[in-house]
C-alpha cells in the first residue's frame, strides 16, 4: 500500500507541502503508513485568513450559536468513530481501550463545552465580576468583563492524543469565539488529519473558524499579532522554544504551556495492605502506567509510599505488571501496545538507564522486550517497568528525568513532611493522587503538596472505585500544573474560557453597567 | 550637601553595594542627591533568605492576619508622610499634587487590601469554584481552590511611581502570604528606599517578607525557581528582555507585564462643544497630559475626534495648554514639573520629533522651554506638547511612538467603524476613555474597542464631574492590557491575588470537598 500524503488545511482549501517533512509509521511492524509536509504553506496569508473570515464570522454568533457549532463537529467526528478506532491502531500503536480515551475524550469535551454554551445563552460576553462602588458617588461605579479576543488561537498538540488534543483545546477557543489554526505532531498526525477532514466535508464550521497545518510550523510564529494566543502541549524544550521565541516575546502573545511532569502517586501512612485504599493504589498506579503504554503526560512516574510498605507495593505492583498482556493491539488480549515510534523508545531506554544508576529494578529494564510475532529490530515497544530508589537521600533523576513510557519509580518516605518535600522535588506537576483511609491526612495534603500541582486527586475508600483516575483529564477540571508542567490552565468549565478572552475592567454610570450586566452571561 | 548612599535590604540586613551604579539627581537643579549600587550584594542568599523566613512567616497566617500586617504598614508610611512629599518633589520633580498620587495611592491601595483581606477571614487558601459533580457516583465531585504560591514575589517597578508602584504589589503579594522582593528603578528610588527604610525600622513585618533591591538586578532572574513569580512595571524592551531570559522560561516562572501603552481618548460623534461630555474630554485630556508632566504609563497619548469637530477641540486643549504654569514643583503655583531625568527629558524630545514628522505642533515643541529661574542646561522640562496629525491615512508614528511626558497627539475619525479602527492600531492599551451623551455609542464601545484594552472609561453627562479619571488605576479594577501593553492583569480586587496563588482542582469526596470548602474564604 503506498503511504497516504497528509495535506494542510488554510486559507480555506487543503494544501499540500512540498516533498516529504516527516514519515508516519505503524509502531509495531515499522511500516510507513503516510508522510507530511507543510513547506511552501502560505501561512502568513492562512493566519489572515482565519482572522478575516473565521473570527469575523464567529465573533458574530452568541456563545449558544457556537455551542451549536461543537455539537454539530462532535456528531459528525461520532458518525465515523470505528474509522478513528483502526487509525489510532495503526498510526499510534493503540489498544482499543487507548483509543477511546483519546476519540471519546475529544467527542465528549467538545459535547460537554457544546451543553456548557448553551447555557451561556444569546450573549457575546462575559461577565465576571458585579459592579462595585469607586467613588462617593452612588451612580459611578465599574464592572469586569470578559470580551473574546480578536485573533487566533494557535494550537500545537502533542503525539499522544491525537483526537483529545486537537478538541479538547478547539472547543474552548471556537465557543469563545476565537478560530482555531492547529498542528499536530506529525508522528500521529493522521488521526488528527482524517477528523478535520471529515468535519471540513461536513460544512458544520463557518469558513476560516478551523486550520490544519500538518507538517513543520515553519515561520507561523513570526506572523502572530497580540490579538493571537498559543496554547502548547507537548516537550518542556519545545515549550521553551515557544514561550522564549523573539516575536512572541516582543508581541506579548499569551502563551499557555502545558508540558510534561512528573507526576506523584502518594500512599498515606495509614493504608494498609490489602485495604480499600491500598488496593485502590495499586490498581491506580498499574494503570497509569500501562494505559497507552504510559504515554500520559499525566501519567504516575513517583510512587511515594511509606517505608515501611515499599516492599509490599513492589510486590503488588509486580504481581499485576507481570500479567500485563504487551503485544500487537490488534490482538483482543491485548493490554499494552508500543510506544508511537522507535525515537520515543530510545528516549524512554535513555530515561529508564538514567534512572536505574539511582533505582533496582522491580520489573521492565532498559531493552526492547522479546515479544512472539513482532520484529524488535523494527518494532517500538517498552516493557512495563517497575524501579525502587536505593537511597531516596541520594536519588535526583526519580525527580527531574521523566520517562515518557511505561516506566514509574518506588520512593519511600519517612514521614508526612518528608513526603511533601519528595514530591515538591517534581519541580511542578500536572497531577498527584493520595490513598488513604484518614480524611485528615488527605485534606492536609492539600496545604502540603497543593502548590506545586494543578490537580489532585485525594482518594479514599468511599471512592475507591468511583473515581475519574489520576490520569484522565476531566473537562470540568483545570488541567495544568506550575514548573516542570509548564504553568499553564486548561479546561476547568468556563474558566477555561478566560485564555481567549480580554479581561476588561469598565468604569462608567451604575445604569449603563447594568446595561452591559444584562448583555453579559456570567462566568460564576 | 553630600549625597546619600542607598543600600539594599537583603538577608535581614541593610548591605551597601560596591561602588557607585547610578545616580539620582533633581531634575529641577541637575544636582546629585544620591548614589545607588547593589554591586557585590548576594541575591541567591537573598532569595533564599525570604523564602525560608519570609514565605515560612507568612504561610502560616491567615489572610486576616496578614491583612493586620498591611494596615501597620499604611499606618507607617502615614506617620512618615511630609517627608516623603519633599523626597518626590526633589527626586522625581513631582508637584504636590503629583506626589499625592503616588504616596497616597500607594497607602490607599495598601489600606484597600487591608479591608479586603480582613473579609477573607481566618483561612489560608481561596475557593475559587463550588463542588462540581464529575461521575454518576453522588458522593464523588471536584473543587476549585487558590493555594498560596511558596515562593517570592519578584516586583520589578517603574521610575514613575516609586511608590504607588511599590506598594499596589507589595499589597496583593503579601496578602497571598508571598514575601516580597522589591527593585525600584534606581533613577527615583531615593522614596522606596526611604519608606522600606521606616517600614522594617517599625517592625511591623516578619523577617524576610520585604527585600528591597536598589541598584542593577544583577543575576537575580538566574537564582529563580518556579515557586517564584515576577512583576515588571516599566518599558517594553526591559520587560522583553525579562520575559525573555533564559532561564525564566526554562523554569516557567509566571511573569506579569504591566508596559506603556498608547492609550486613546475618543470624543463621541454626538458630543458637541460647549456639552458636559465634550468639556469633561477637553478636561481630563489636559490633566492626563499635565499629571506628572505625563509620566504615567495610563496617560491620554491619543486624542481620537470626529473630523468635524478636530479644530474645536484643538482650540479648546491650546485654551488650558498655554495657562499651564510650567516650573519648579517648590512653587505654589507650578502646576507642572519636569520630566524626571535628562535622559528621559531627551527620549522625550526624541518621540515628539517622530510625531512632528505626521503632526503639526498645536503648542509645545521638541525644544526645552524657556522657564523663569531655571537652568535649561541642567533641568529636565518638557512643554506640554499637543500635536494635530496631517493625513490619518498615513499617520503610523503616532499610534507606536510612546512619548513618556506631556505629549498627545489629535488624530480625526470618519465614522464608528473608523474610530474602533484607529484606536486598535496602538497595538493594546492599558486603558481608553470614550466621551459622549449616547449610552447606546459608549455600550457599542466595550465590544468595538473592548477586546485591546485592559480597562474602559465610559463618561456621559451624568458622571462628568464624579468619575474617577483615564489615568488613575483604582486598586478594584484590573490594570494592564493586551499586546503593546503587556498583556498582563494586576489589582481587580481579589483578582489580583490569583498571580500569587495556584490553581487547584481537587477531586474527592464530597463531605472531603465539603470540609476543604468550609476552610477556603469565597473569591466570589
Amino acid at each position: 500500500m503506498n503511504p497516504q500524503t497528509l495535506e494542510s488545511y488554510a486559507s480555506g482549501r487543503w494544501t499540500r507541502g512540498e516533498g516529504v517533512e516527516s514519515s508516519l509509521v505503524d509502531p509495531v511492524a515499522g511500516e510507513m503508513i503516510a508522510t507530511a509536509s507543510a513547506r511552501g504553506v502560505d501561512l502568513k496569508r492562512a493566519l489572515g485568513f482565519a482572522r478575516k473570515h473565521g473570527q469575523g464570522a464567529l465573533r458574530a454568533l452568541s456563545y449558544a450559536d457556537r455551542a451549536k457549532l461543537l455539537g454539530a463537529v462532535a456528531d459528525t467526528l461520532a458518525a465515523n468513530r470505528a474509522k478513528y478506532e483502526s487509525i489510532a491502531i495503526a498510526n499510534s500503536g493503540n489498544t482499543k481501550a487507548d483509543a477511546a480515551i483519546d476519540i471519546d475524550g475529544g467527542i465528549g469535551t467538545l459535547k460537554y463545552y457544546a451543553r456548557l454554551g448553551a447555557s451561556l445563552g444569546e450573549a457575546r460576553m462575559l461577565l465576571d465580576e458585579k459592579p462595585v462602588r469607586l467613588a462617593k458617588a452612588e451612580n459611578y461605579q465599574a464592572i469586569h468583563l470578559m470580551v473574546p479576543r480578536r485573533g487566533v488561537a494557535i494550537h500545537i498538540n502533542a503525539f499522544n492524543f491525537p483526537s483529545w488534543g486537537l478538541w479538547e483545546k478547539a472547543a474552548v477557543a471556537l465557543l469563545a469565539g476565537m478560530p482555531v489554526f492547529a498542528k499536530p505532531a506529525s508522528s500521529t498526525a493522521l488521526l488528527a488529519h482524517e477528523m478535520v477532514r471529515d468535519v471540513i466535508a461536513a460544512q458544520v464550521l463557518p469558513d476560516g473558524a478551523l486550520s490544519l497545518l500538518v507538517g513543520s510550523a515553519g515561520d507561523l510564529l513570526d506572523h502572530l499579532t497580540s490579538d493571537d494566543v498559543i496554547a502548547f502541549t507537548g516537550s518542556a524544550d519545545t515549550a521553551a522554544r515557544v514561550r522564549g521565541h523573539r516575536h512572541v516575546v516582543a508581541r506579548n502573545v499569551p502563551v499557555n504551556i502545558e508540558a510534561d511532569s512528573i507526576n506523584a502517586a502518594l500512599l498515606a501512612p495509614d493504608a494498609a495492605g490489602g485495604g480499600a485504599a491500598f488496593d485502590a493504589f495499586v490498581r491506580e498506579v498499574v494503570r497509569e502506567m500501562t494505559v497507552k503504554a504510559g504515554q500520559k503526560c499525566t501519567a504516575i512516574r513517583r510512587i511515594i509510599v511509606p517505608e515501611g510498605k515499599a516492599g509490599d507495593v513492589a510486590e503488588a505492583l509486580f504481581a499485576k505488571l507481570k500479567n500485563t498482556k504487551v503485544g500487537d493491539p490488534r490482538n483482543e488480549d491485548t493490554r499494552m501496545g508500543p510506544l508511537v515510534t522507535r525515537a520515543q523508545q530510545a528516549a524512554a531506554f535513555d530515561g529508564i538507564r538514567k534512572l536505574a544508576r539511582e533505582a533496582d529494578f522491580v520489573i521492565g529494564g532498559a531493552e526492547p522486550p522479546a515479544l512472539d510475532g513482532i520484529d524488535a529490530g523494527k518494532a517500538a515497544f517498552v516493557a512495563p517497568t517497575l524501579l525502587r530508589v536505593k537511597d531516596v537521600k541520594h536519588a535526583d533523576a526519580v525527580h527531574e528525568v521523566e520517562v515518557f513510557g511505561p516506566a514509574a519509580t518506588i520512593v519511600p518516605y519517612r514521614d508526612e513532611k518528608d513526603a511533601c518535600a519528595l514530591v515538591a522535588r517534581g519541580g511542578g506537576s500536572l497531577v498527584a493522587s493520595i490513598y488513604g483511609e484518614d480524611q485528615g491526612f488527605l485534606a492536609r495534603m492539600v496545604e502540603g503538596i497543593g502548590p506545586s500541582h494543578g490537580r489532585l486527586l485525594l482518594v479514599e475508600p468511599a471512592i475507591a472505585s468511583a473515581h475519574s483516575g489520576h490520569g484522565i483529564v476531566m473537562p470540568q477540571c483545570n488541567h495544568g500544573g506550575p514548573g516542570r508542567a509548564g504553568a499553564g490552565e486548561e479546561l476547568g468549565g468556563l474558566y477555561g474560557l478566560r485564555f481567549y478572552h480580554q479581561r476588561l475592567a469598565v468604569q462608567g454610570s451604575t445604569d449603563l453597567l447594568a446595561s452591559l450586566q444584562a448583555q453579559a452571561a456570567a462566568l460564576h
